[in-house]
């Protein structure tokens, strides 16, 4: 698995495509893209024109382009989707797995989704309409509705026959179990496929199969779904409505990758990249917008915390020095402050902690953030002292920050479960709401206790 | 799957397993354990006494505990290991998944690993011995050693009947594939099992193994899987050394687990929590620690920072009302470059860009850092102009804040690729690197543009 050698051609893959489009070399170009696998493909349309983009889409096998959007991210995809026929895209998101291609169109808006499910084949489109109607981080909305499901009432023998005339259909299938359904089409009972090697082949289903088995509910939600997974070794488990009716199956993989994405998802809000991902290939206006609508929110609680400063002008006249230490003290404590959250988050997702354990969660970050705080707070301490030759600076600038440190660690521990009671989204919304209220306090505190020592201070 | 009753009882989970620990309860703790599965005993190990959780492991089964070992995150488990007499810990790390052993092994110190080892059966030793040697996100580190190998002159009915005599070891396999080896235990072929139910039982093996197979080197990297996976759709994939020996299996599984935990681990690193992950159940001393080591190289770069304020204290003191847009330039633009390197990272992730792409992702940040920074530093221009009623004062602070956010998403969009470039983690070093920049070039800007409109401002 080395790289390949481009055959002695030292230029990026993605040039190599765009390169090929600009020429025109539709063969050269199905080539290429197949040497190169998604990856490069994804990212040699991420620099094209919206005209290459479309030359290089109609350029390439359907099959090819389906397995592109499989591997591409759904965002990238969506983009790429809206400018296709409906037809065209309907035929591309048929080959897709429906799992991948429910998520695909959940990306599109409603009216445009709707079109291309239209022009769909039936069966397609019915588990398309199934799977796009759930959350994402539902069970319904991780399952897939590719699956072997046999009546009770057959042999093994006629399995194995279905299985083996059937071998092209089910190749796509990620197959460990079949499911055994009654007349109702509810789950009675799963099939080990290994079973089937072992058993005789007159055998009835019904005596080999496990019966009971366990199931999920179609609204079960990521994190029951992460807990069943971890005290059953299974690798997929079947999904019902509430009746039992068979609707699909939820891989292990579908859950891990959900729970991957969720990381993915904290990492970007608690950077304020909200409202789904950004690529740089989106069009300025929207990135530019996107990113806006967080800074904005941003900027005014900034505003409101700053205004703390302006009650305290005329302290700040008199020891201008403090200018240096107001940003210190901002910053140090919104560092401070942001690793109380994450280890709360982290501690969240793993099922350490829930959002009850406020006080659990306050007494294990308040004795910390006064060790860390008496640490930082020496240092400032110190360095005003040395740079002013006036120990009460020191006093007042690394008191402040000490106080600040345990009421940053406390605010940023319990903000996360806090947001989770009231059904926010704790990465999105901890991050602002913490650094506008220790700024605040921060601010409070080394102006208000620059004014008591102001004798001191001048 | 529904919440269990509880029996009536609505006390949570941890609490009850905390009770019976404390009235010596033996037989009632296994039972509720069992019930509870392994998220709600590590939940509550993490608010036991080291008495009690010694209490709480000697009383579980060893199976019941590999497995609790299994899913509890690597570095609580190791916490407990610690506390364990060699032999016993032995015990439980057999039981465990070979890559998930090493994987705990992994976070124990070198010594107290190497007598856990020693006192292993020679085969899990040799195992172990082999993993442990390996990086965590390289292909060796992920794979497992259960795997099912064959030499290629057997028979479909000789391997059938091995899989029959040993269904019980075989149980815990991930089993999708068989490989074939030949006399110096390289790989010679692959397996399908679906095959072995469908070819005639007297053939050999040679004659349906898929011959050269694919297969991934033990010093392939993660991001080298990932790619692997995304254009094969396998659900595993054979490693070898270079020589072609076979070592082990690495599932897709296991490459979108690591995936998972790649960005658990970003997201922590980017908030301050680094040298792995930080639970509260650690001491406190320990935790303290971690957490200030990454303040106090914070603390100095903000001073750094800092000390560019106190080149222009006499601006300051001339125009005292600065102070207060100096924390919200430093926020704001911080913001904004935070921002672009969470794009950066994410792209980076999904292979759409690489570290040679410097020109690409600064071509596409300056233009959105124009359009905000204009339209950021009009809000803050608008509000000194009406606050102070000098419009010359707005003219300083916005126009410091535009260009500032311009340089912060240049600056946050271009650090992680270099970072990358010099084979440092982006993760951890951009956000630092990002502030102090921002903060200097920030302040330096407001306060020099206000030096130079002194005569204006006053």
């Amino acid at each position: 698995m080395s790289p390949h050698s481009n055959s002695g051609l030292d230029i990026a893959p993605w040039k190599q495509i765009a390169e090929l489009v600009a020429s025109g070399d539709a063969e050269g170009l199905q080539a290429v893209c197949i040497e190169q696998g998604p990856r490069e493909v994804a990212r040699a349309l991420g620099r094209l024109s919206e005209e290459d983009q479309q030359f290089l889409l109609t350029h390439l096998d359907e099959a090819i382009i389906s397995q592109l959007f499989e591997e591409m991210a759904d965002v990238q995809a969506a983009g790429l989707v809206v400018h296709m026929e409906p037809a065209e895209a309907a035929t591309i998101i048929e080959e897709m797995g429906s799992s991948a291609a429910a998520d695909l169109l959940g990306e599109l808006d409603e009216a445009r989704a709707e079109q291309i499910i239209a022009a769909m084949e039936p069966e397609a489109a019915r588990h398309a309409r199934l799977l796009t109607q759930y959350d994402d981080h539902v069970a319904g909305g991780l399952m897939v509705t590719e699956y072997l499901s046999y009546p009770a009432s057959l042999t093994v023998n006629q399995v194995v026959e279905d299985m083996r005339s059937q071998k092209e259909k089910y190749k796509g299938y990620d197959v460990q179990y079949a499911y055994v359904l009654d007349e109702e089409l509810r789950l009675a009972g799963v099939l080990v496929l290994r079973d089937l090697l072992l058993e005789p082949s007159g055998r009835h289903l019904s005596g080999i199969m496990r019966a009971n088995p366990v199931h999920v509910i179609d609204q079960d939600s990521l994190e029951e779904l992460e807990a069943f997974f971890e005290s059953h070794s299974y690798l997929a488990v079947p999904v019902t409505n509430v009746e039992g009716k068979m609707l699909g199956v939820v891989t292990r993989r579908a859950v891990q990758e959900a729970a991957g994405d969720r990381a993915d998802d904290m990492y970007l809000k608690s950077q304020g990249i909200m409202g789904g991902e950004e690529l740089r290939s989106m069009p300025l206006l929207v990135r530019s917008y996107r990113r806006l609508s967080w800074l904005s929110i941003n900027i005014v609680l900034n505003m409101i915390a700053a205004s703390v400063i302006a009650f305290y002008e005329e302290t700040l006249s008199a020891v201008i020095a403090l200018a240096v230490f107001i940003p210190i003290i901002s910053d140090m404590s919104g560092c401070s402050g942001n690793q109380a959250v994450a280890v709360t988050m982290r501690e969240l997702t793993l099922g350490l902690i829930k959002p009850v354990d406020l006080f659990y969660v306050w007494s294990k970050e308040v004795t910390l953030g006064i060790i860390n705080g008496i640490a930082l707070g020496l240092l400032v301490a110190l360095l005003a002292w040395v740079w002013k030759g006036n120990p009460y600076l020191g006093i007042v600038a690394g008191g402040a920050l000490a106080m600040n440190t345990v009421i940053a660690v406390s605010i940023g521990g319990l903000i996360p479960l806090a947001l989770k009671r009231m059904k926010m989204d704790p990465a999105l919304a901890a991050g602002p709401i913490l650094t506008t209220v220790t700024d605040m306090c921060g601010f409070f505190l080394v102006l208000s206790l620059a004014s008591a020592m102001l004798p001191y201070l001048t």
